[in-house]
This record gives C-alpha cells, sequence and structure tokens, in this order.
C-alpha cells in the first residue's frame, strides 16, 4: 500500500510525529495507547488519527487502541527509519557540523560518513572522528563509497552546483540546509530545513500578535 | 489588513519566499517582475501569487507587473523583517552556537544578545564576541533586558521547563529547535524546527522513489 504513491504529503508529515510521541509513550512505561491519547498528545483529531493509519493497513485493535510497540515499528518501517542510512555532508560550516554531530540521527540509523569543504582552514579538523575532506575529492568519492543521502549545508550560491555533483555522483536524496529552493528531478527526494523562513514566519505571528493583544 | 488576523497561514508560510525570491531579483540587477516570472521562480501558480499579494493590498499594476524593491519592503513590512529583534538563545551545543553563527540572522535585523547554558565547561566561552552565560541567571537577565525571541535548543526533557522560564518572564516568541512540541497559551507566538522529522520525511520519499523507479 505505501508503494502506491497516492498517500498523501500532509499524512507523511504527520508519521514522523506519531513515532516520535510512541516513543515517548514506550519510554515512559505506557504499550498501549487509543486514537483519543494520541489526539491529546498530538494535537490531531483522533479521526484523523484513525484515518491517517488505515492508509497503512491500520494496526489498532476496537475496544483495545494501539499497541504503542508494534504501531511505532510499523511506522518506523513505512518512513525507513533504523535502515541504516549512509550520510554524506557537503560544508562543514556551523550547520554541517551541527548535523554532524546531531547524536539522535545516529540513534536512528543514519550514519554521517564523511564531511567535505572547500575551506583550507578545515582541512584535516575532526568532527565525530571524521576527518573534513576537501570538496573536489567528492566525486572520486562517491564513485568508491555507497552514499544515500547528501546534506547541503554550503552557502545558497554554490548549493545547486553541489547538488548536480552529488546528483550526478548516484546520490538520490537531498537534505538542504542551504536557504534556496534546489531543483533536482522528480526521481530525486529532496527536503529543505529553510530556517530563515521558520524565523520570518515566527516574527510574523509575533507582530501580529503584539498587535492584536 | 494584517490585523484581522485572518491571512491563513498557507499563505503566511509562502511569503518568506517571495521576500527571498525578490531579494535574488533585485542582487541581480532586476527590479521589474511579473507574477508569471515570480510561478517561475517559486513553482507556485501566477494566480495564487496574485491572490496571495491581494491578501495585503496588491502592490502590482495592470501590465507593468510588481516593483521588486517595493514589493519586498512590503512584504519584509508586513512579516516584521528588520525590525531590529533581540534574540537569546538558551541551550549552547551544537545547534545554539550554529544558530548564533549564523550571519544572515543578523542582517535581518535578528541579533543575538545572548547565550545560556547549565554546562560548567561552556561557561565564559565566547560564540561571536557573546559570552555563554549561566542559565540560572536567566530569569535575572530577562529582567533586566529586553528579548523579543527565545531560542530554545535544549535536549527535548528541558525544553517546556525553559519555555516556561521564558514566558514567565516576558517572552512572547518562542523558536524552538528542540524535538518535541512546546506547549504555549495562545498569545504566545511559537516556530519549530524538528530536523529529525525533516529527516524522516525524506528517508520517506527516499525509499519510496527508489520503489517506485
Amino acid at each position: 500500500m505505501t508503494k502506491n504513491g497516492k498517500i498523501s504529503d500532509a499524512v507523511i508529515r504527520r508519521l514522523p510525529k506519531y513515532y516520535r510521541y510512541l516513543g515517548d509513550l514506550l519510554k515512559n512505561g505506557i504499550n498501549r495507547v487509543s486514537s483519543n491519547e494520541l489526539s491529546k498528545l498530538t494535537g490531531f483529531t483522533a479521526s484523523q488519527i484513525r484515518q491517517d493509519l488505515n492508509n497503512f493497513g491500520g494496526f489498532g485493535q476496537q475496544g483495545y487502541g494501539y499497541d504503542a510497540k508494534n504501531l511505532r515499528d510499523e511506522i518506523g518501517k513505512i518512513m525507513g527509519i533504523n535502515n541504516n542510512y549512509q550520510v554524506i555532508i557537503v560544508g562543514a560550516g556551523n550547520i554541517g557540523q551541527a548535523v554532524a554531530n546531531y547524536a539522535g540521527f545516529y540513534e536512528e540509523g543514519f550514519e554521517v560518513k564523511a564531511l567535505f569543504d572547500k575551506n583550507p582552514k578545515l582541512m584535516g579538523l575532526k568532527i565525530r572522528d571524521l576527518e573534513i575532506k576537501d570538496i573536489d575529492d567528492l566525486p572520486e568519492y562517491l564513485r568508491e563509497v555507497h552514499v544515500d543521502i547528501g546534506v547541503i549545508c554550503t552557502p545558497k550560491e554554490v548549493s545547486q552546483n553541489v547538488a548536480n555533483i552529488l546528483i550526478s555522483n548516484g546520490i538520490r536524496a537531498i537534505w538542504n540546509f542551504a536557504p534556496t529552493d534546489i531543483k533536482v528531478s522528480e526521481n530525486i527526494a529532496i527536503e529543505n530545513v529553510h530556517m530563515n523562513e521558520s524565523l520570518y514566519t515566527l516574527a510574523y505571528y509575533y507582530k501580529n500578535k503584539k498587535e492584536i493583544n
């Protein structure tokens, strides 16, 4: 059912939240949860939650609710979490280093294999036991090592070029932190983290709530 | 018109993109732009763009298009960009330091005034000439200094508590990087940057495109 590609973007984007909240429940020793309880946690309606999970065949039992561990495992499988993805980061500045250092990703099976930069001052510097490599060596590296996900943390002026190099050397998933929209063909997965857009949105709501109150 | 609070979230979230693309056009010496040209850049339809901008009274002229500088300035005003927001960061780990170091924010009028952490090893360390302060001093700091935006870059276990401290000391806008949903009352502006949810979503599309192709 996940292969028909008909699951809406909105559903896909709610799945990580279910995954996260179910993890929190399990950590607190709670193994059984109703759609109503999930509703209180996530802020989505109970019927929305049941509908979302029905997309993937359900997993709930009438009168019992959901088995939290089972549901979390299934969502993890659907999302492809814990598949041991090999990750490289291009751009080893503040954001690139922060991504490399973020322990949570390693726990979920995303393994950073290398960082690349063009700044000679960063060459040889180590982040989490990973030596920063010269970006000129990127194509050769990609011909030798299997990489699933390329993370782009470069200035926006070069980010499209970096994406092109990654894709022409076989990478099929790009996580972009550069504050621009990278253009890729249909068969490439891309996700943007546009921090500045998030900050501007916050500024808007801050300003407008101030005016309202 | 921006005061009635009726502009939809979806419109608000497109505004930063218009702002960014208009800035790129101006940098390239392009001062006049049609909704069709904006459509090609942003990927939104021309009618969507015209409708969005009509929410704020328009700014376009029939047969001429939009004056890029004027339109960008107006959107900036609507968003509240360049209002010289005073920002503090709680949690001076990788993400907190990356946010503090991100030059783009300073250019747009968001000024980081201080970082706070509870790790004694970080005390006194300087990020961009800002000394990392003890989180125990946060309430006193907030009583003395006006702060618009509190950025939360702590572990998720303490993020709600940090938010409560910020809010009870007068902060009305929170930018949250902790991988959890912080609960705030209606009058507080909050924006989340959930990096792990973005990465899981990427993993999903990567996995499913692989299956489709």
